[in-house]
């Protein structure tokens, strides 16, 4: 909830930019322990509407794509310093989309048919978001990139994620949780965007519930103590919202786990299919907003287990 | 609970094998449908007691490792059928091991000297297991190797999982889950064993809670249907025993899964330490026990994320 009479400042989201660049001009300075309000565009910066269809997929404006509102500059960040990032509460805006984008996504050569589906959600996002009559997906709203600068020159694409965070895709970087991020340049040059109304672990089709969404941090400093990688707390339980039903499992085993990870999506879309008649590029949007991609064992030589947890839930 | 007055057969634990092989001789034929208690041997064949040291860990029998009680041959099961297992209840035998063995886990290079760890803990499984004075891990038994024969002719190894299952490793093939195994060869030649009191996902330094168990499994045939890898389904949530306080996370980030999950691994362990003070051998088994990895994103090119989820609950 944003809230009108709100103390803190607003960055519009008109002050966003594309890609990841220490020369950037911040948008605001803050001090360390202020607390503001970023308003993010979706990944596709609005391309989508009501009336969009699969044809619409090709004609996105790849420049546009996934762009961030920042960067915050904050005071006194130095190098190997630690920027923590409080995830406050999120404003979204009730409309989503997801899309099976050729070229991309974890079966990338199995769904070469471009496919949209538009989402009406409940901008509360207490019920679920209903999936044409297939099933209802319970809402977690959360920011798919958040990070900082890196501290080499130039522009870095602001699709892969980094070391410094960026388009990291973790479900749970949402409302309480608390992230830790490298500095790595002077002032950090926080930004946020690419924000998710609902996604499983793996982000597998390569989309979320995409949505605008206005969020709240608050930025603290802390002084060294940088982690190699993003690091994060979570207030409570992450998956309580999917769990109370239980789960469909399927897995993929072998000695690579990029591989396993595909045998076991694919032989969710083949369960869908086969077990609730669910057309294959509806069960492979579905796997990738709610169902989760874990690593059950790396230790068994030479071969691995990675499993994907689908929520029985968004049948009842 | 195997219950003194129970009605099924039980195999005892001495009807074991090491490795899967088709040719090997039924130790018993069920009909579809038949319950039965199989008793398993821990993982080192009871070669740790209350009196063993790490240096008890070079003189594990390596022939004796990962032993399986079975196989069963089900009545009527042919290739390209489906076994359906009921897994019922597990009876612990309050003993239990883990270890760091050198050459074995995730961090096989970083861990490179022998430790044990033994436990003792409630037969019930109810309440949470004491390790040291550093946390206490709540359990949930399961079943580590858990299969049916392969096709191919001739012995092979017990370690690594396979498409027909074995040691797979996987955390929620507890009790209540009905996992699904494709049936190769003529009466499925089922077997289990290798089970386990606790496992985070990943079972990360290569050893589980590792504990001598009874357990009771129904055995239903489904002619044809095979899936290409077991499949499962889980009676409801599945980390309930573990959320309730919510997680500390560290991530590993670039084009590598595996090197992910590495960095993902390494970082909770340095975290461990510096937030706890916990040593970074108590650490990696620690995290083996309750700690999960997950693949965050896995579609935003050429950069994965993989995440380890440490629950905070151990140390409530």
């Amino acid at each position: 909830m944003s809230g009108g009479a709100a103390a803190w400042r607003t960055i519009h989201s008109g002050c966003c930019h594309s890609g990841w660049d220490r020369s950037l001009a911040p948008v605001i300075h803050v001090a360390p322990g202020e607390t503001i309000e970023l308003c993010c565009r979706d990944a596709a910066d609005g391309h989508y509407t009501q009336a969009s269809t699969a044809a619409d997929i090709a004609r996105m404006d790849l420049a546009r794509v996934n762009l961030v509102t920042g960067p915050v500059f904050v005071d006194g960040a130095e190098p190997g310093d630690t920027l923590k990032v409080t995830i406050g509460e999120f404003s979204p805006s009730g409309f989503g989309w997801s899309a099976i984008i050729p070229g991309f996504g974890l079966l990338a050569d199995q769904f070469t048919a471009p496919r949209l589906h538009l989402w009406t959600y409940d901008r509360t996002a207490r019920t679920p978001a209903v999936f044409s009559d297939i099933a209802r997906v319970p809402l977690k709203p959360f920011a798919g990139t958040i990070g900082v600068a890196p501290v080499e020159p130039g522009r870095h694409d602001i699709l892969p994620p980094y070391s410094t965070g960026g388009n990291m895709d973790i479900r749970d970087l949402a409302a309480g949780t608390e992230l830790y991020l490298p500095v790595k340049v002077r002032g950090a040059l926080f930004s946020v965007g690419d924000t998710h109304a609902a996604q499983g672990d793996g982000e597998v089709c390569g989309t979320a519930i995409e949505s605008a969404m206005d969020i709240v941090v608050t930025l603290d400093l802390i002084k060294g103590g940088a982690p190699p990688f993003p690091r994060f707390s979570t207030p409570g339980p992450v998956t309580r919202h999917l769990d109370a039903a239980g789960y469909e499992v399927t897995t993929g085993i072998g000695p690579d786990l990029m591989r396993a990870a595909r045998d076991a999506v694919s032989g969710m879309i083949d369960h869908l299919g086969s077990w609730r008649g669910i057309a294959p590029e509806d069960a492979y949007m579905l796997c990738s907003v709610c169902g989760d991609l874990r690593i059950s064992e790396v230790v068994d030589a030479p071969h691995w287990v990675v499993s994907f947890y689908f929520p029985r839930i968004v049948f009842a």
